[in-house]
């Protein structure tokens, strides 16, 4: 299905990828095989016109009246999001989250590998600890550009995050995984991605405590 | 502005609402401070009217032509997702990251508090870890209640992940958040709410190399 990714979607269609491929995967646990778009609307909110007009971006995937393969969109769009290149990471932060992210280090996805941790902590920076040795950010730009690093992740706390980020950004790294929910301030051009699991937490008891009767079908 | 609880939104608004939120947090971090609805349908891709009228839910948050103003959005929006009640939640796993979730215990909201904590490693049953007990998951449902628990959170990877959900869903809980990304099989009245991290990583990862000189604002 490489052709898929020959194509340059619209960036619109494109924004909404995760968000169907999220779905898709949600239905598919429930056991449904086939989906129309006028219900897959309902579920999305994104009218059923766009979603027919994001499909076709991708070829032959229904036919009228008959609905999706949801396995196949599936398919299909994982294989888009899927990155060919191996992709190197930076972990910054090495308290338990850290260990955590370094240890599983996405072992599913042999495209994504963290290569490199860094750590203002004086008792860790030097250290080799469960195969990674530990820099101190001020080695960062250096070790990031000697190990081909283009996508950093921070676990650094709220209250240091600013200034990890900057590191981080100064180095010319333009793809962080941010798991501080306290919004940074970043160039243009840098790409953050937000893991705010409070805030995860909560819209997952405001659906049971408001709406018990019918399940979730996570959109955010 | 307790009262925009009172009233219970429509539930296909309050699937929205942390969309909403998201995105307007990221405005917000970008120094945005009024968002007008047609603009704020291109970065949600919700329908400005959709937008306009899950709004209006809220009272009288924007004037026409004027715009939103985003922290007063954010504010009511933050409002409406707390919860007033303590919030017990039984962690199980508690591996690397059990263990950072259980440190950090998500101390910056102060009604979300992980009380009790299971795994099923009979080395660490019966021991007491940073300020934990830890529980064999026999005791489940006989520990989650005595401690009031509502909530779960696994940590337990995607092959033993179905097994742990079956015992958590046997207790009576109906809200759960999963770090294992393998979709689960849960009754209808079941909140299930996945936290995937590879696919987090892999949408950044796509938008980095595909959008780079447009930054990325999160939709999924």
């Amino acid at each position: 299905m490489e052709e898929h990714k020959e194509k340059k979607l619209p960036r619109a269609t494109a924004k909404r990828l995760p968000l169907y491929l999220r779905n898709l995967k949600i239905l598919e646990s429930t056991g449904e095989t086939r989906i129309k778009s006028k219900d897959f609307s309902e579920i999305t909110q994104i009218p059923a016109a766009t979603i027919r007009r994001d499909f076709s971006y991708l070829g032959e995937l229904g036919r009228s009246g008959y609905g999706y393969d949801v396995s196949y969109l599936i398919e299909v769009f994982s294989d888009i999001l899927a990155t060919d290149d191996e992709k190197r990471i930076a972990l910054v932060g090495f308290g338990n989250l850290g260990k955590a992210l370094a240890n599983n280090n996405f072992r599913r996805n042999e495209n994504l590998k963290i290569t490199c941790v860094f750590d203002n902590n004086p008792e860790l920076i030097g250290k080799e600890i469960a195969g990674f040795m530990i820099h101190s950010m001020e080695e960062f730009k250096t070790v990031a550009e000697k190990n081909g690093v283009t996508v950093a992740i921070s676990t650094v706390p709220s209250q240091h995050s600013q200034e990890a980020i900057n590191t981080i950004v100064d180095a010319g790294i333009t793809a962080i995984m941010n798991f501080a929910p306290d919004r940074v301030i970043v160039p243009k051009h840098v790409n953050m991605r937000y893991i705010d699991l409070t805030t995860e937490l909560l819209t997952l008891i405001f659906f049971d405590n408001h709406y018990q009767k019918r399940p979730l079908v996570t959109i955010s």
